[in-house]
């Protein structure tokens, strides 16, 4: 009988088992992807034309940043048929070697970046070489590369990319060396693919909007296809924190990965392995690991298999490690994030910028991660629909696939009905004024499929990014109870204003006795130092101003403080009336002193510039008076870094008014419970 | 000048590109799966244990229906240690030959469906050896696997198989024959890896059941961790209608595939390439699409380059072509889609079952695909949350990453306002007491991702499954209006039967008369034929009764017409009073013959069995009566295939009552509209 158990026996079943078995071949990996193209994220003709330029901007970004060149980046598409248009992507990158540009366009699964472990966009070495195939695919032909390396005199090199699709290598031609006119280096990929340009919410301008705003140390050119030329400048000649190569963390490593490591690794000792192959790791740690694994320190790694591998990981779970470095990490940053706000408004002027969060880093699969978020609130923003969300991962602006997004699900966690907005049952994405974003930045980020459209769902993400939510959250809610406790008083205050006056008049008039001064009067009723904020807006920024009564019976002296956006710091603050300092980050101090009784000052100055729009002119915080007497400011919270002006007057000035305290433990407790059933 | 272009200028630009360029290089396929397991649906313990169970029986259910044996599986899990379980599964399929064994299950993008134009569930060859890859990795062991493809005196063969994730290729051990006692033929395959058994929505059990419920030709047995046993039996000994494979359709195939298919074709001339490479094509239309193109019939195929082949799809463009066959494909159908839906509900007794849809197929990238949708209302379905949706795609039951699928969205189009649902602004899920059921089958799914939990939103598929769901919402509406309706008159009978009767006695009483008979009174009042179904549950089923009044001046001859559930037919239906006939499908009637005035019968007879639940003792039809003279019936719908009784009264007797018509003309209008605005 055949070794593949085949005799002449029992033909029914036989031959059927037979004919799958000749059926069974290998699929080459072009052919996969061609064939699913949609898990490519090159499912509509629409987000086809998109990713194309998705992938070359996002490959542009990374190689001028790797070579700490600012990045130069001109996109072009012009409409060449019905349903057709030519892309060109050009960059000021370090540009290709001649013999790496067909791999590079022309194969899949092949790239620079995938074993890296390093926070950049590009990770699988498919996007740009898929975009040459499908584009190939859908009209036939090749792609135009050009790429140079040089200085200004030297040559550069292009040639004619297609993808082989039945064994996945580059096929070149037309491959020849030319002089790049006035370009010192860099890479210019050209293709003309079947696609369908769109404006709006998922367009291609709406992708390097966002992606220019994470990215403000580069500039983007944009030419659409009518013609039109949109000029994203620079706004920052300083590199984004570099991301950094580390090595693996011990922690969370699976037992097949540490065997492929262990069987690998070229030290000659397990000590050794284990300090130098991976991060975190110190000779105490690693032979303490060897301890609790049972494992002798000078064995060989390659002696390990799978018991050993076992053992080991076993131990790295017994010992404490820290957490993998944020070196590798390059987050957007709270200043950022506050722009990237600001820039989806378009003229709406929202009332309240939640301060940004950024997480502190943690690991997935030994993947390092951290989370970044952050919320505007009211003004112009639409009130009846779902808030609009924001996702970036990366610094790469994520604009389809919001419901497979974990980011979406985390947001849809939050029981937003405690923070003040709308939302059935308490899940799901909440209704109300609101725009929210979250930025995931990773040495890997999971995303569900090749497209890189959406983020999986991993537990301790979605964790990080509900945390980080509930903290901007907390923000929110505490402006808008701030607000309220404001119009009350108000009302009270107009009350007192407005009345007793008149009940003076009225009654002096009947007695035919002059009107009394009421001002003492009405201090003693409200008994509070009022601080009213004044906005104006003066063409290029606002005008800001506080009026300060002081509606108490005895002079008071106190110190007022706000935070400034640094950006905005100019001589109508630094010159201004009561202006006391500032620190570099914008954190700015006023000194009254010795405000007499039933009198008022002004403070005012002018914000100019890009950021004018993110200052709250609500947070106010005051040292040196007793914040219980103090109406439309806060005290000074401890994290200012200042000690603030000391309180010299005596408590019993004061009538304690205690609701306010009341409130916040209540929320607090409200709070912790709802944080324990999260953790559940 | 060396050819990769780096002489000795420029160091700062060159090294960086050339750093970069030995940075390249290729990543293995199984690579770049291992590090992005949470595109093939291996991000979670729970989920990777739910994967690999899938994976396995969709091959096996597969396999079975391909060779078509009905299916006996068997799946085993035991917890072998700290999240850590041993997974086994059995079939009866055909076998695999020895020589296939370590490709199928030990090589990623290995298969013998990926190339098939013809409903199946595993489509990538991916899948098994990913959860053998993924198993081995996670614990370090190989899969075990053995399989007979002979009749019961011959041998069978076992291996232990891994995935060698650098090259892609299996590591086979321990390959020997063995003689597997009792055996007929089938495959096991048995693998420990590390997971989380969970119960409940997204467990094991569910898949099961659900993949039970849509293939009730299968038998599958589950033994659970805790030992427990749980089988599904066979529900039937018919296999399904067996989806045979079919050739390319011509519409709507990109230019690259063209010249793929022109170039590889054996065809001599290109009238035959298009007359015999192609589905639903003649030698006429081959002709047409020739002289369109402004080719040569009789030029060779293999000469055609991309000029032509575009000339090709312009033609082809030109001609009209029929919808790719349907014998590809392979629906539930609306009988197991009622049987679906009713599992699901565990008791709940829903008030209304939608009649499913199945919609003709259509074609999307040349590949053809249909979609059936089902829905159930009301009864002891919670009403306070949002509807429950369950998503099928080839037969299998998709429980992960609702938010990203077609279905989903196309669910949350639709405006379910307009159909008796709860929907903030017409958009998203709506809130209710239903439960929506959505089948997509396809030769080629589009999902997502390689782990096939949502279908990608290829507008082609969305227009279809809203297309379905309207179908189905209309008749739940038309359902409540039916309700609503009914309770009104109700209200009406009742004061005329309550209030009257009193009113005559005690004027009677006054007057020391006797008590007069009002039936005929009322019987003017009220001028209808009442049709009132009484429902009772008995063991085992149901007791359906009809209490027929005639509250008419004069006797009336009509039709009662029900649809019964084919499977529920029964001699307490057939050899019951009034019963006239019924045809095989279950259309049944029941013969009233001058039912007196003012007199009243009863149909009644039992239902038993799955379906006696999917009977809707509210959807009654008449016929040999004006139907606004009746209450609680509609008039004979022309879809019965049967003319049912003459009216032979003539018009004048009955009280007109127009108000209906126009209801539901008005409906009509404003369904129109909807659908205008849909399409456009």
């Amino acid at each position: 009988m055949g070794r593949d158990g085949t005799p002449a026996a029992a033909p029914a079943v036989r031959i059927t088992a037979e004919k799958l078995a000749d059926k069974q071949h290998e699929i080459s990996v072009t052919e996969f992807f061609e064939k699913n193209k949609q898990v490519l994220g090159f499912d509509s003709r629409t987000k086809s034309l998109l990713m194309g330029v998705k992938e070359a901007v996002d490959n542009s970004l990374d190689a001028c940043e790797e070579s700490e060149f600012l990045p130069d980046i001109i996109v072009k598409i012009t409409n060449t048929g019905e349903e057709e248009y030519k892309v060109s992507i050009e960059d000021n990158g370090p540009g290709i070697v001649h013999r790496a540009m067909p791999n590079v366009f022309g194969r899949l699964l092949y790239g620079s970046r995938f074993h890296a472990l390093r926070q950049s966009r590009g990770q699988q070495g498919i996007g740009i070489s898929a975009t040459v195939m499908f584009a190939n695919i859908s009209t036939g032909r090749p792609a135009h590369v050009a790429s140079k390396t040089e200085g200004l005199d030297a040559v550069a090199w292009e040639m004619d990319i297609a993808v082989d699709t039945k064994t996945n290598r580059p096929v070149v031609t037309n491959d020849k060396a030319f002089s790049w006119a006035g370009k010192e280096h860099g890479t210019l990929i050209e293709y003309v693919t079947k696609g369908r340009y769109i404006r709006g919410s998922q367009s291609i301008f709406e992708y390097l909007k966002e992606t220019a705003i994470v990215n403000p140390h580069a500039r983007i050119e944009f030419h659409d296809p009518d013609g039109k030329t949109y000029v994203f400048e620079r706004a920052t000649d300083t590199m984004p924190h570099k991301a950094k190569e580390i090595k693996p963390h011990p922690k969370g490593m699976e037992i097949g990965d540490m065997m492929n490591y262990s069987s690998m690794s070229e030290e000659k000792t397990v000590k050794d392995f284990l300090k130098n192959d991976f991060c975190r790791m110190t000779p105490r740690l690693a032979d303490e690991i060897c301890t609790k694994a049972k494992i002798d320190p000078k064995s060989s790694p390659r002696d390990l298999g799978r018991e050993g591998s076992m053992a080991l990981i076993k131990g790295i779970g017994e010992v404490k490690i820290m957490d993998p470095p944020s070196e590798c990490l390059s987050p957007i940053g709270d200043v950022l994030i506050k722009k990237g706000l600001m820039h989806t408004l378009e003229g709406m002027r929202p009332e309240y910028y939640a301060t940004p969060v950024t997480r502190s880093p943690k690991a997935v699969n030994g993947n390092p991660f951290t989370v970044e978020a952050g919320i505007i609130y009211g003004g112009d923003i639409p009130a009846d629909g779902q808030v609009t969300l924001m996702r970036f991962a990366n610094r790469v602006p994520l604009l389809y696939q919001q419901g497979a997004d974990v980011i979406t699900k985390a947001v849809g966690e939050v029981d937003w009905r405690r923070y003040g907005l709308e939302q059935r049952g308490g899940k799901g994405l909440p209704y109300g004024p609101a725009i929210i974003l979250v930025h995931v930045a990773s040495t890997k980020v999971p995303f569900t499929s090749e497209g890189k459209e959406a983020i999986a769902t991993f537990p301790e993400i979605e964790e990080e990014i509900i945390a980080a939510l509930k903290l901007c959250a907390r923000n929110l809610k505490s402006h808008l109870n701030k607000m309220d406790k404001k119009s009350k008083t108000h009302e009270k205050f107009d009350i007192v204003q407005g009345i007793l006056p008149d009940l003076a008049k009225k009654v002096a008039e009947q007695l035919g006795k002059p009107v009394p001064d009421l001002s003492q009067t009405i201090s003693k009723i409200m008994n509070v130092v009022w601080i009213e904020p004044v906005k104006e807006r003066i063409d290029g920024g606002r005008r800001i101003s506080y009026d300060i009564y002081n509606y108490t019976v005895r002079p008071h002296s106190f110190m007022i403080h706000l935070q400034i956006p640094a950006e905005c710091m100019n001589d109508t603050i630094t010159g201004g009336a009561f202006f006391d300092s500032a620190k570099e980050d914008g954190k700015s101090q006023w000194l009254i002193k010795d405000l007499p009784a039933s009198t008022s000052v002004r403070i005012s100055f002018e914000l100019r510039g890009d950021m004018a729009d993110t200052f709250d002119p609500d947070d106010v915080y005051i040292s040196g008076i007793n914040p219980v007497m103090v109406m439309g400011a806060e005290s000074l919270p401890g994290d200012w870094g200042i000690k603030g002006m000391k309180i010299t007057e005596s408590e019993d000035d004061y009538i304690q008014d205690t609701s306010d305290e009341e409130e916040e433990e209540a929320e607090a407790l409200e709070e912790e419970e709802f944080e324990k059933e999260a953790d559940e």
